[in-house]
C-alpha cells in the first residue's frame, strides 16, 4: 500500500490548502496539475510568487501596495492631498480607483478594530495617518472602511479622533450591501456610496 | 488614476489565473492574501512549488508521480507484477490506491487517446507499457481509464493490442459514473468497479 504521496508533493498540497478558498481536495487538484505543467512554467509561477512578496512593499505614506518607494497615488501631484479615503485593505483602494472619479489620496488600515479579536487601534495602521493629519493639509477624511461591525466602529473611533482637529470626518453611504466586503462591491454602487457620504 | 495593479503584483496575478479553478477575481483575492503573509510563509509556498516539480519524477517502470528513482509501487516485492492497472493520471493511482485492495501494479498514460484532440497512441505512455509487457510476467492488464469516449477508446485500442500475445485485457466494472472522472469515485464504487472487471 502506497499510504501517503510522497513528500515534496505532500508538501506542495499542504502550502497549496493554506490558501483562502483552496480545500484538501482543489489542492490536490492543483497540486497534481502543477507538476504536470512544463519546468518553465512551474518556476514561473514560483517566481510570480517570490517576486511579488520581495517587490511590492507597503507604501510609507499611506500603507498602499506599491513596488515603488512612494506609491503613484501619493506621487501624483494632481491627486487632491487634502481629502484623505480611509480603507481596510490594499484590495479596496483597486475597487475605489475603479469608480475613476475620486481624486483623493488613501490610507489603508491593514485591518480593522476588533476588540474581540483582540485588535486594538495601535494593531492597525493607524499612528502613520495621525501624523499624516497634524503634518499634511487634510481638511477631509472619508472613512471607507468596510460596512461591518469591525468596519463601524473603526470608522467610529477614527471620526472621534480627528473630529477635534477640526478635519472633516465621513462616512461613504449606505448603499453597499450591509455585511458585504467592500472590494465586491460594483462601480455604481461605490460611486453613489462616494456621493452620499455624510459628516460623523 | 491608478490604471493597472504594479506589475509584480499583476505578474502574480497572472500567473494564478492560468491554474485550473481559478478565475480572475479568485486569482486577485489569492494574490493580495499571498501579499498579507509572512516572507517566510511566502517562501515555504514558492518553494513547495518549485521543490515538488524539481524532486517529482515519473517513475521510469509504470508512469506514476515518485520522488525516487523507481515508485515505491514498482520496488515493493509483495506487489504482484503479474496484474497491471492502467489509467489515465497519477492521481487515478493515489484513487485505487485508496481502496487498499489492489495487491497489482499500475500503468500511467499520462492522457487518453482522443483523435478529436490529436492525441494518438504515440502521444500518450503506451509504447513503455508494451515493453513491459514484452519483457515482464504479465498475465492481466486491467484497463481503468476514466470512462468517458477517449478513455474507453483508449482501453478497446489497448485490450487489441495485447490480446494477441495472449494477456488477458479487462476493463474495471460500469459503476463509476459514466462521463465522470475516476478519481472523484467514492471508495466502495472503485471497489465494486474492479471486482466486477470483465473480459474485453
Amino acid at each position: 500500500m502506497m499510504k501517503n504521496y510522497a513528500q515534496p508533493l505532500e508538501n506542495l498540497i499542504k502550502e497549496l490548502s493554506k490558501l483562502p478558498g483552496i480545500g484538501g481536495k482543489s489542492a490536490q487538484r492543483l497540486a497534481f496539475h502543477i507538476l504536470s505543467l512544463d519546468e518553465d512554467r512551474v518556476i514561473a509561477l514560483a517566481d510570480s510568487i517570490r517576486d511579488a512578496k520581495e517587490k511590492m512593499k507597503y507604501c510609507p505614506c499611506c500603507g498602499n501596495l506599491t513596488d515603488k518607494d512612494i506609491c503613484d497615488i501619493c506621487a501624483d501631484e494632481t491627486r487632491d492631498k487634502r481629502v484623505i479615503c480611509v480603507v481596510e485593505s490594499p484590495r479596496d483602494v483597486y475597487a475605489m480607483e475603479r469608480i475613476r472619479e475620486y481624486k483623493g489620496t488613501y490610507h489603508v488600515l491593514h485591518g480593522a478594530i476588533s476588540p474581540m479579536e483582540g485588535i486594538g487601534p495601535d494593531d492597525i495602521n493607524l499612528k502613520s495617518l495621525i501624523v499624516r493629519l497634524q503634518q499634511g493639509d487634510a481638511e477631509e477624511v472619508i472613512l471607507a472602511t468596510n460596512p461591518t461591525i469591525e468596519g463601524e466602529a473603526t470608522a467610529m473611533y477614527i471620526a472621534r479622533l480627528i473630529k477635534p482637529a477640526g478635519i472633516r470626518a465621513s462616512r461613504i453611504a449606505h448603499g453597499i450591501p450591509v455585511g458585504g466586503d467592500l472590494e465586491y462591491a460594483d462601480e455604481v454602487t461605490l460611486l453613489k456610496a462616494m456621493e452620499g457620504r455624510r459628516d460623523l
